[in-house]
């Protein structure tokens, strides 16, 4: 069993879909990779940083599912990052109404002594030099470093992105996005490409489509789980992640196998994330919730064609 | 091993691709069907009309295919049905430029007579009636009817659909086209609704997205093989279903379980059908490429996860 630190956000959303509106509720990339991960009992440390306004009962929430939270700074005299966006019908497509960085804005991630040995490392979403503090920081280089990024990096930060990539194993970023970091239409072109920048491992989320894993010449694919009801898809790709490197933290393997079930993983939480508004299904999953929808996941892909 | 049926199109096209243009070649739903299930030794007969102007070779070619084209009428005064389409830069989209029913316009299928027992029938995209008039002639209700049908059907004959779908087990159709018959947008939901117009198993035809099989609680999900160039996708959803039948027409085995398998072989004959233009794919297809795929099919899906 490996340890696990993640750097992202911890995070106020308020959050409009066709099912309902939220007020200020938890969520950030942070969070929700903290709780998936929590399901395979790793010791999980999120480094982020939030506002005097963020309530202790949400930290005390995190500890109570086993993620240490003494990477988490409380700068008492801020308030903590707010997003706000409204999904259309397709659920597909949303718009942001509002973003406040906050605290976010001079965030200089410390990670907590007792992590700077951390297996896994997983970069959320966040400038990529920020990313690369975090790396700077370990003891040794981690067994794996996973680095979750997106479109608004790439238009600002193009060469710092460049840069902190070349000290990453696995990056995960969604089908657009793919497109516009390797300048490639077709995904397997692309994922050639982005591997040539340094991720030995390119992860591809496609949303409602699933996910495909590339590695040189292997492929991997995991469906979403159709749904009949798509509630509320915030945090569904940091849950993804999140169980992604939980289990791979949990079971220590990282070959290109042992991925494959870890996508499984990440797919099967993010089914669960996405049936109620931010964080709630993540706070109350339990293991034979999980269990019990991974025979649905074997069933929906599974196959019996003989070779012979 | 079951007689297979197929009822659909045999054409002319004229493709444009961002890899190049062709002049009329030969194209049809019932073309790529009947060329699909040649691929499993199945007493395959296509039944169609064309005009003077087709060429005795295309014909000849389907037969050392070892498909029966006794029910292709030959309309020595007519011409044969063309189609030219342009394929956008995503290949997702398309705009048709030249639609000549000709020939097709007065089409009333004839099933041949050691054709109406046959236990599988495939019934392309055609108008509800024609596929209709095509299950009146058979001398015993098929073991499996298998329908295919698009938007322009749910526009202009909506009613005569609904007719036909009581008598159908398996449509294939679609995600929007889906999301049009049913109004739902949920694909779980939409599978639902349809199943309920009368057929038992729902495949929803996502593209390079692949391919959902429902019947009543049970879904299946076959990924599109991630290609590096996807050179020209006409024919690549007949193909799918011709791969579909001709495996189930083999098999004789209409389970679900066996479906799944069904499934898979025909996305894997689908991901040839889209290497060349038009039939040219799978007119060279060997059995041993069918089977090298089949091995990276697995390879793309099956994952070990064991669950106690």
């Amino acid at each position: 069993m490996s340890k696990l630190l993640a750097v992202g956000t911890v995070a106020f959303d308020a959050i409009e879909t066709p099912f309902g509106k939220t007020d200020k509720i938890l969520g950030g990339s942070g969070t929700f990779v903290g709780l998936a991960a929590s399901q395979f009992g790793v010791k999980t440390g999120v480094v982020s940083v939030v506002g005097g306004d963020f309530p202790a009962s949400y930290l005390e929430m995190m500890n109570a599912k086993g993620i240490n939270t003494d990477g988490i700074e409380v700068d008492k005299e801020g308030k903590t990052f707010f997003w706000s966006g409204k999904y259309h019908n397709d659920m597909n497509s949303r718009d942001t109404l509002i973003t406040e960085l906050n605290v976010l804005e001079t965030f200089a991630p410390v990670v907590p002594e007792n992590f700077k040995d951390a297996g896994i490392v997983m970069l959320g979403n966040l400038h990529p030099l920020t990313q690369a503090s975090v790396l700077d920081q370990m003891s040794e280089r981690p067994k794996l470093v996973v680095l979750d990024t997106m479109n608004f990096w790439m238009d600002i930060a193009l060469e710092d992105l460049h840069t902190v990539l070349k000290r990453v194993d696995v990056i995960t970023i969604n089908d657009e996005e793919a497109r516009q970091l390797s300048g490639e239409y077709s995904l397997v072109n692309a994922a050639k490409k982005i591997h040539e920048m340094g991720p030995k491992y390119v992860v591809i989320k496609k949303g409602e489509h699933g996910a495909l894993l590339f590695n040189d010449g292997n492929m991997f694919y995991a469906p979403a789980l159709p749904l009949a009801e798509v509630f509320d898809p915030t945090g569904a790709g940091d849950t993804f992640a999140g169980g992604f490197c939980g289990y791979l933290a949990k079971t220590g393997d990282i070959s290109f196998d042992n991925m494959k079930n870890a996508i499984i993983y990440g797919s099967n939480l993010a089914s669960f994330c996405v049936e109620k508004f931010g964080t709630e299904r993540m706070q109350e999953l339990t293991s034979d919730e999980v269990k019990t929808r991974l025979q649905a996941f074997k069933e929906l892909t599974q196959f019996d064609i003989e070779l012979s």
